[in-house]
């Protein structure tokens, strides 16, 4: 038999194992260390499953929500973990990211290559029902790490509870009730001195 | 708006995160330290969408595929890893997991707990196809990463190719072509002197 094809797949499942060393700024629920990329991604997957009766659409199609949260940061590999309250170039970075995604998404056989890179496109465009899902657990799951480790990451990056709250905004675009969870987490923060007014 | 049920889904959320710090006895592509139990997870996930063509069945219900996979090592959270190759209690072993599956699905709303302990059971009864792939691809993933770093750990461990294609047999049951892959790559690994025949 020939493996042709199968060689490039597993040369694609190869690559992304790198993201296992991509670190994040949010750290474990025990405070140990940080997370990286393929742990927050499979968190995410977890946690979008057990929550999905809060979204907003309730015809969500959970599978393409699956495909995006798994292939969402595996362009980090490439780019790098961007800072969320940093002062950053967002256009450079979505360059940067557009490349990395055409390379590594580019090692499958080209069809594949097409439908993983049209799924993280998908994610990124954020407009339809699924990717706004998505990106509300991408928000969502930080800021759950940060107050359960009484806002360890935010006090050590300075973040105050104004730019959390702007920043995750779109959180509510793709459920209601997780963006009143976030707002009500956000406001005990503040009062409990996990997180600066 | 009254949160309890959501809190109860978060409790789970914030337990699974411990899966980060369960350690298996494989070790990343750069060989640089083992991966734990939640990027393994995530890694198997993406590997199944990218070999979903080489399961013996055509007709699979992927969104089942990656709940399995998803959820199928929270249980060594309670159990720990086990070492496939080992000298291992495999009746003591189910009764732990089981006792660990019910433990943590049950920190879930009842009715959600049974869809999480359900799903759970069909992927340790490996009697549906879903299942049969999935768990393929468990098995299929750790000969990769050994086969990947020159074997690093089947000689640690002292892990002969007699015990590889015996233990990994169950790839079979889920995909003939990618069994056939495996036994090139272990023939291989032999030749190499990767792995002990």
């Amino acid at each position: 038999m020939d493996f042709n094809k199968l060689d490039r797949q597993v040369d694609f499942i190869l690559e992304i194992d790198k993201a296992k060393q991509i670190l994040r700024n949010t750290i474990l629920i025990d405070a140990s260390r940080k997370e990286n990329d393929a742990e927050h991604s499979w968190h995410m997957a977890v946690a979008a499953m057990a929550l999905v009766e809060y979204a907003d659409s309730k015809s969500l199609d959970m599978l393409k929500v699956f495909k995006m949260i798994l292939l969402h940061d595996v362009v980090e590999i490439d780019a790098g973990d961007v800072f969320a309250y940093g002062n950053v170039d967002w256009q450079a970075k979505a360059e940067k990211e557009r490349k990395a995604a055409e390379r590594i998404f580019g090692l499958l056989p080209e069809n594949q290559a097409k439908e993983f890179m049209s799924i993280w496109n998908e994610y990124e465009n954020c407009e339809t029902e699924e990717s706004r899902f998505a990106q509300a657990m991408d928000s969502f799951m930080p800021i759950l790490h940060n107050y359960k480790t009484k806002g360890l990451q935010w006090q050590r990056l300075g973040v105050t509870s104004d730019k959390v709250l702007l920043k995750n905004r779109r959180i509510e675009k793709g459920s209601k009730v997780l963006w009143e969870y976030i707002q009500k987490i956000v406001k005990d923060a503040v009062e409990k001195g996990y997180l600066k007014a």
